[in-house]
């Protein structure tokens, strides 16, 4: 019974996976700092403990035995594929590097914490430098193993089977066509009335639980919460969506929490059977980013969108009807302004891809070694002069220190964000051309149909197929820029706001 | 270095007890009730992990080898002496049952969570059952590998060295002498004029923050939360201090976060050299009550202490200064209003020792097989009548369904608290010795000389001795049931309240 022998393995890693994503949220929302050495020696231990267990020799002999046997149904196949992904990817990087990789991570995304506000550089350059050097060490490792390029192999890693060669040749179409849209929709767009405020932050949090429900987060399963960087934890029945709130602009944290219900919603519709089994899990970062965008971008910063929150938005913080600063045409305008700004998270998404490529090409030279950790700010600065046409003046925080994913270890991930985009936008064209009416239902905040696209599309196949496959099935097509760019061109740069 | 082998071992073992305290604190606090299922496999598979650790055999061999070389210093051979506790105790008992405990009792609260409420006796009869069929097997082979009675190997487990014949005399001379205290108080005591209320839950919490900082709770390394249960758990760097509040009763919330700041500032107090080792660890459940009702009853009762709490409360409360409502006498009066009530944990101190004796003779009936689970309710009925003289007239939330102890699997835990009790008056009435202007210091809001005291008498010991020797190295001897009913006799049935 070697299949049943793999299932009972990964079972248990799928506990200390649960185990892992609680500790490492309540690490990011609830730790006290004093807690945070014996986090990171815990979570070390944890990933050491998950590590071995992944590794084990048996684990690639099982596999084979179920295999062979052939009587295997296709999801059972797809798990021992993905049981085997995870086998290899592990076996090739030894404990002790894993170890170290997971304190060091914890150590020096914990110092980020505290030197960002303070715009610390040289607080977080040791640490950081550090970070990377155990990354490199990863890589190279993955690289032999697997047969692949050092940076392709930390991708590969987010999402199976994801390469440079496809990826920059995307980027690179991006990168010419986005300055043009970029440049019409701000000379296209009128300015928005200025939004009142500031708005206290718990009707902002009573109005976020409002649109998450009524989208169809499920509560039951899940919460939402306040950190320092928005994003979407836990597991799929405990899904751990947070947030950060900006008392002056209550839009931030709206459309953060309505990102982050996109990545939650997925979790929380993964196909039930498969609960803790690789197979059941969800499908790549840039799928997993394709269904926040669907939410946030597409569905959420639609006119259609607006006419149904608005009210909603009004009810939740007291305001006048009659007031043209709190219109649904005012509050959409203001939530589609385009502009070059500093922050990827708030960044609109005609430029938010420019800002990925900024990392992507500066996380490629320091995984090759031609960029070291010193010249990160010169280069951020550099990059985004040529990317975004403007200058940081030494403000690290809102540049090379604004995210917190390397220092958190987390190299090779941000490319996800754009293809997400791309993937978004694609899908979504594909939803609207087989629900008609779809606008209309979200203007009347009816969801159901839409989420029930996805989660058959979607979320209900876990990692039964590859995110290529399942992006291709959904849509006729395999995944490219031009559902983004005639997006991004209807919406911002066209003859009207769509 | 056998020694060396054993840190390491135990190191690990810390590491996985902090990740369990945190999911423990998570699953009662955060987790959304979809979490459960999820969370009680997770909890299952640390805890087998541990143990398999706990009972490796290579630290008893590794222990022997240690001791016999006869070169550890008295925190060392300390440190070995508990890892041998932990050791004998884990090898009694087979990983199997450790798991499937762990996964009963996590299933088991979390249906007492839901059926609380409702009363629902027949919701949590069969998980209950199940519980006690698996806490009685751990007792019966806990009972054979120390050679003990079967209760007395839970006891064991919460107290090292605690027997019933120890306890029981002590219970006795409880149970024949307060009755006689109780009837004095009520007869002695004036009622409080009625408390303004409601008083919103931010302000509450605000005043609890406030009392925490102020007697030298550390926020860096703890923090306050809500919860169904008052507790705290967590670990030194990161304690979890929960509570529960009534709006029409503020006392309830401030006397429980007090007493849950004992305990946390207990762990804070540890030895910071010793972290994660077992003789870094804080004592048995006897002592650590000792400390949470040190601060609670024998401090924050004490007139002194609401007349230097009564101004901060009114000011979290924007409450007058002239209202005889708020005064600190009043305030005083209506916090040590002595009463044969209901619920254990919002006994007053003098009824307090009855609730346990009751909890203490029935679970001693179910771990010998006397008491059947389905005949608690009947049970606890009987006891609570001629205990306490009255009627649950079948309110189980207010009866045997009132504690989360059994329903988790704390069976052997509940004697604990009237020892500590015994202990804090013990160990406060040596501290009011050594520290003259006792009385006056609290009353000026001055904690350092008695925190310090604690720290120096208790905290800083972790478990380089046992709990008998640190009381009677603390207070000239050894633990007994004098200093308590002195003090009961003193503040309320006395001439004048205390």
């Amino acid at each position: 019974m070697s299949y049943a022998a793999l299932h009972k393995a990964f079972e248990e890693i799928g506990r200390l996976a649960h185990a892992q994503a609680i500790l490492a949220w309540d690490e990011a929302v609830m730790m006290p700092v004093g807690g945070g050495a014996a986090r990171a020696e815990a979570l070390a231990t944890l990933a050491g403990i998950a590590h071995r267990r992944v590794a084990d020799e048996r684990i690639g002999e099982w596999a084979e035995a179920a295999l062979a046997k052939g009587d295997l149904d296709e999801w059972r196949q797809a798990n021992v594929r993905e049981m085997l992904r995870a086998w290899r990817r592990a076996r090739a990087l030894p404990e002790s590097l894993v170890v170290e990789s997971s304190r060091a991570n914890a150590l020096s995304e914990q110092a980020w914490r505290v030197a960002r506000p303070a715009n610390d550089w040289n607080a977080v350059a040791k640490p950081l430098a550090k970070v990377l050097e155990l990354t490199r060490s990863k890589a190279q490792a993955l690289a032999e193993a697997l047969q692949l390029d050092a940076y392709d192999a930390l991708l590969d890693g987010y999402e199976a089977g994801l390469r440079c060669a496809f990826v920059t040749p995307l980027f690179e179409r991006l990168k010419a066509a986005l300055p043009n849209i970029i440049d019409r929709a701000i000379g296209a767009q009128r300015p928005a009335l200025p939004l009142p405020g500031p708005v206290a932050i718990p009707r902002q949090e009573a109005l976020a639980r409002r649109l998450m429900e009524r989208v169809g987060f499920d509560f039951e399963r899940g919460r939402l919460d306040v950190t320092h960087h928005p994003f979407c934890g836990g597991d799929p029945d405990d899904v751990r969506v947070t947030t950060r709130y900006n008392a002056d602009n209550f839009l931030e944290a709206m459309f953060a929490v309505l990102h982050e219900t996109g990545h939650g919603m997925y979790e929380q519709g993964l196909p039930a059977a498969w609960r803790g089994q690789p197979v059941g899990r969800s499908g790549g970062m840039a799928l997993h980013e394709s269904q926040s965008l669907f939410m946030e971008q597409q569905v959420c910063r639609s006119p259609a969108f607006f006419d149904f929150a608005a009210p909603l938005v009004r009810e939740a913080f007291g305001a006048d009807a009659a007031d043209a600063r709190w219109a649904a045409a005012n509050l959409h305008r203001a939530a589609t302004r385009v502009e070059r700004s500093r922050i990827r998270v708030e960044a609109d998404e005609a430029t938010y891809p420019l800002h990925v490529i900024l990392r992507y090409e500066l996380e490629q030279a320091l995984i090759d070694g031609r960029l070291a950790v010193a010249d990160i700010p010169d280069a951020w600065n550099a990059a985004t002069q040529a990317l975004l046409g403007f200058d940081l003046e030494g403000e690290h925080r809102d540049g090379c220190m604004q995210d917190v994913h390397w220092f958190g270890g987390l190299c090779g991930y941000f490319p996800t964000y754009t293809l997400g985009a791309l993937a978004a936008a694609q899908l979504h064209r594909a939803a609207a051309a087989a629900l008609p009416g779809l606008a209309d239902a979200v203007r009347g905040g009816e969801f159901e149909a839409l989420v029930g696209w996805l989660r058959h599309n979607v979320h209900s196949v876990g990692r039964l197929r590859d995110t290529s496959v399942i992006i291709e099935a959904a849509t006729g097509e395999q995944l490219g820029a031009d559902a983004l760019l005639t997006h991004l061109d209807a919406r911002y740069a066209g003859a009207a706001h769509v």
